[in-house]
């Protein structure tokens, strides 16, 4: 089924302990883009780069069954650029530049064929951005997620709630759900949140796992363990293109459905950090994913203990 | 089966942002022998106290099946006593006041009817001390854990480092694993821990649960996230009582069995944390176990993803 989605489609520059990668391929929408369509084929991209993007790594993207219709490309212009540098092990990150470009304006224009998709992922971008494109839909979706961050906490709450109050995924970190909620414990957290809009709240943990709460329902996912973590960037929003890729694959948005698209996204972003940006998620087969799924359900299995 | 269990049985005082609990019964092979004590009813502990201990804390411990007659008690002494205080969060403590007191000189003397313990739980002490235990029994035990610390990397690693040698399960949190192994991810520190003696790694995450490493199997099993952490003291120790009396109980050393054991000290310790020291887990039922060990087989489950 049809998933849309929004978010940046830009050039990263990454350092970790384990080297650099300058002017690579990043983006939220890439990474969503990339991990959803190991589960679907009617994938509906909206975005802005400028006319430096390689031309071949959208073809790339239209071979997985991406549409570009909805992807503006502004003459003379630069695409979106982040450079950053994480710290020794991995758990931080700074900025080192943010050069935002064809961002600065966007207008996230929806083609006519795009306007009745079932399944919407909202990536990081400004809330009014993000409300842009639910205002532009002529059909209720099944499902919308919305991914955001700290920033927008700081510099947009209101228009953060207001679009809140039009989804029903909120896909959030945990450091932003403390935020969010001005409350520690993540339960407590989810309970304010919820109030705020969406039914069901997701809460990404990092190496250690992800939580849906989806109504009275709480599930606890495990990270996979390993070795080591070459590049974090974009982990995250590979977690939400698998979470919701599945979603459109299956059409199940129950609990239980949920917490299969979680393990979903979880396997794609466990392969996402091996490599530097998209190299990992860019050469993945039907048969290493089922693999790596495998491996989580083994992690955390276990027989009846009393 | 028989679970002998080495550790300090003391006093605590303690503030968290819910209140404060002024010269509580606290120390780690009382954590450790009340959790255990729901699962096995022959515990032999081996402690020393001043006697200024109160008796009938004694006495609810022999009414759960812990053998005292190993318990030193030093007339005209002081019991250990420690006071801390946890930070806003929860997330981290500083503590306020030691008194070695009686623990400064404990030699650990295993009365004959210890020395043939078939499970044997070395509660965190000077490493020094926990070997004394382990060179007294006279009939090799199917398995020894050893809990230790930060503190005695620091000031003892030699000793530590021959102790580990002795034993087959090491109970550490993600931090000593950390430090022990020189490795920050916790896959390769498990591989270095495991070169130094215990062929068996269980690394706690606190709020995230804990790790598994039992040969080549390695097992996540979450933490059940809380409304409210009113006391996280001896949430550690109650873990290693409630694993530890699970395996005495079973008799189960596999990887299998000890998946289970994790869940069962899990379980103990999520309830730990809910009431001052040990308030909350030494009143509780079998079926209040039963139910709280489902919640965790439900927090995690998922039915086939692909």
């Amino acid at each position: 089924m049809s998933l849309l989605t929004v978010g940046t489609v830009a050039f990263d520059d990454i350092e970790t302990p384990y080297g650099k990668a300058g002017k690579i391929i990043g983006g939220a929408a890439t990474y969503i883009s990339w991990s959803a369509s190991y589960f679907t084929d009617d994938i509906r991209l909206v975005s802005v780069i400028g006319d430096d993007f390689p031309e071949n790594e959208l073809d790339r993207l239209k071979r997985r069954g991406v549409n570009m219709e909805g992807l503006q490309i502004k003459k003379g212009e630069k695409s979106f650029f982040w450079a950053g540098k994480y710290h020794t092990n991995m758990n931080g990150r700074d900025t080192l530049d943010t050069q935002l470009n064809v961002l600065a304006n966007f207008d996230p224009i929806l083609p006519d064929s795009y306007k009745d998709s079932e399944y919407i992922m909202l990536g990081n971008l400004t809330p009014q951005v993000q409300m842009r494109v639910i205002e532009q839909l002529t059909s209720k979706p099944k499902l919308i997620a919305l991914d955001t961050m700290n920033f927008w906490m700081d510099i947009a709450w209101d228009d953060l709630h207001k679009v809140l109050k039009k989804i029903d995924v909120l896909i959030i970190n945990d450091e932003e759900a403390r935020q969010l909620s001005s409350e520690y414990s993540l339960v407590t957290a989810a309970e304010k949140i919820m109030e705020k809009g969406p039914k069901i709240l997701v809460i990404k943990k990092g190496e250690h796992g992800a939580l849906l709460f989806h109504g009275n329902d709480m599930f606890y996912a495990p990270a996979l363990p390993l070795k080591e973590v070459f590049d974090p960037t974009g982990a995250g929003d590979t977690f939400a293109g698998g979470f919701m890729g599945y979603i459109a694959k299956t059409g199940d948005t129950s609990a239980e459905g949920m917490k299969k698209a979680i393990i979903a996204g979880s396997a794609l972003a466990s392969f996402c950090v091996e490599r530097f940006g998209i190299e990992r998620i860019s050469h993945l087969s039907q048969e290493m994913i089922k693999e790596r799924v495998l491996q989580f359900e083994k992690l955390v299995h276990f027989d009846p203990v009393l």
